[in-house]
């Protein structure tokens, strides 16, 4: 094993610990809790809070999208492990500041439980909270059954959006939509070609094969769909609109914004190619492209491989995509 | 081999022609070819160009920092081969607006070669140019030859410094002298983990043996000054110190920007660990951390490990750090 990294367990505080030290006047953890970071600006009186949480080791997700115009605050467990109920609960209430706060987290059965139970702690106290629970992976389950989905890259998108029209001071029923009908409008695909480290395990908890793609495999190394023979990045960019235009349906005159998201080991240069590939197959389709994103937004570590996101876009997902936002690993200027 | 690519031989030009699809409007190829990067608004009349240049499989160096506040311009060879001066010299001729051009660019021989032809060719049309090698790898020469070092990580700040004195309307003097200073005042040492792999050659180029750090390896494999067990992240942090400051004297009262950069497959929880650990170390002695960053900012495609640099800033130093930029990968509000 060749972790850069002291003690284990360890890992997840340490790793909090640089982000609040780097971003200083940014981001702060709350009350010294290496396990909550806040935007370190309070939030504005009246605005709805949108809070995220999940295990450590996806970096940027989720602590990278705390900051103005995203997240107000964000909960972390150790890695690959939901936080607790009660840090969650203590964030909530941190972010309220009258207006609500929109429980806003990948579709995993910790994390589902443990918001479940904060938003019913804090509601004893009359803070209204509202949850949206992202599940773009159309690797995870069938169409029909899109309630057991996992959340994986898109979940970013979900952030901005969300994040963009309680900037704008809308209600916590309006910013809740604007959650909803970002994940209703996108779906993601993986594809893994390594495993990852948990550091507490020491070694690879998967393998997968030399020359094999797992096709579909969650950020947690969770079995995809497929194994297929390494392919080219061609290849993989045909298999991935295939894949997610079986499930949402792409037509000439669409708008769309692209995400290619490397899983934590792959080259930027690999993802561009693949993008590359994915921009001329829309492009000529005539389908329109609208503030790609390419990099690694939501990674599983030292994990090779890269995720495809399509998000369709109307004029109202469009503007609130391209509001400013400024966090320590997003910044949107709008111009 | 497990490289998301298509033809080994287009890998270079492919790269290009997504990061131009993927940010059109900010970069753009010149005359559609793929070795020259510049960009998409026209360098503003008056104003000192800068031009950089290099192999392919450092994203986001070189290409990542063409824009508003940085580079006018990049052209691009093969994974870690030297462009031709004849494209060097296309891209000074485009950016040259009449106050000359500032060549800047990492200390390596194919590049110095090509980049002085370049020089001598547009200097038979009378366009100034003035030339800064950034050579901040401390691992490669020693002190009293400091013009044999490498240039790596470090050269990201003096795209960055030299870019906001360019745009400030300084003449080419101050701007070269703005380049020149930054290089007089930082150090970076690198560890690596991992090789990487060549896309034409298939395989690990070099090998690494498992439970080794090569120390001051650099950013194509070139050997380092050392071979060590591997180590904590808190080892790695006081080693990098030991080494950079054995080189560049820090005392309290320094005010100093770090960065530690990921050199492709080391997740950036581990260099949040060992930015930690470092900035600790150096607020403890009473010196200031102004502006960190941290993240992949230059790499060897999927090689594991990170370097650390050190820049010691006075205020105009600082000044120019903070000022605006944007550009695909650097975006800096100076918020």
């Amino acid at each position: 094993m060749k972790k850069i990294m002291n003690k284990a367990s360890d890992f997840a505080r340490e790793t909090v610990e640089g982000i609040a030290l780097a971003h200083a006047g940014r981001v702060a953890m709350l009350n010294d809790d290496p396990q909550i970071l806040i935007n370190a600006q309070p939030v504005k009186e009246g605005k709805v809070g949108i809070v995220t949480g999940g295990g450590s080791g996806h970096l940027p997700v989720f602590l990278g999208y705390v900051g103005n115009g995203m997240l107000d605050g964000c909960a972390i467990g150790n890695v690959f492990a939901s936080p607790s109920a009660s840090k969650m609960e203590a964030m909530i209430r941190a972010v309220d500041k009258g207006s609500g706060v929109l429980l806003l987290y990948g579709n995993y059965g910790g994390d589902n439980l443990n918001f479940d139970m904060a938003a019913e702690m804090v509601d004893m106290d009359d803070i209204k909270t509202a949850t949206v629970r992202v599940a773009d992976d159309v690797a995870s389950a069938p169409n029909d059954k899109r309630n057991k989905r996992r959340g994986v890259a898109g979940m970013v998108y979900a952030f901005k959006i969300a994040g963009a029209a309680a900037a704008k001071g809308h209600d916590l029923e309006t910013v809740q939509r604007a959650a909803q009908k970002t994940c209703d409008n996108m779906r993601t695909i993986g594809f893994a070609l390594s495993p990852c480290i948990v550091p507490e395990v020491g070694s690879p908890t998967f393998t997968i094969e030399d020359n094999i793609v797992e096709v579909g495999m969650g950020i947690h190394g969770e079995a995809g769909i497929d194994t297929a023979p390494m392919m080219t990045a061609d290849e993989m960019a045909d298999l991935a609109l295939e894949k997610i235009e079986s499930d949402l349906e792409l037509n000439e005159g669409d708008r769309v914004s692209v995400m290619v998201n490397g899983l934590g080991a792959t080259p930027l240069e690999e993802q561009y190619i693949v993008f590359r590939a994915i921009a001329r197959r829309l492009q000529n389709r005539g389908i329109d492209l609208y503030m790609p994103h390419v990099g690694e937004f939501a990674t599983s570590m030292e994990m090779a491989g890269l995720s495809v996101t399509i998000l369709k876009l109307d004029d109202e997902l469009a503007g609130w995509l391209r509001a400013p936002a400024l966090t320590p690993f997003y910044t949107s200027e709008n111009k």
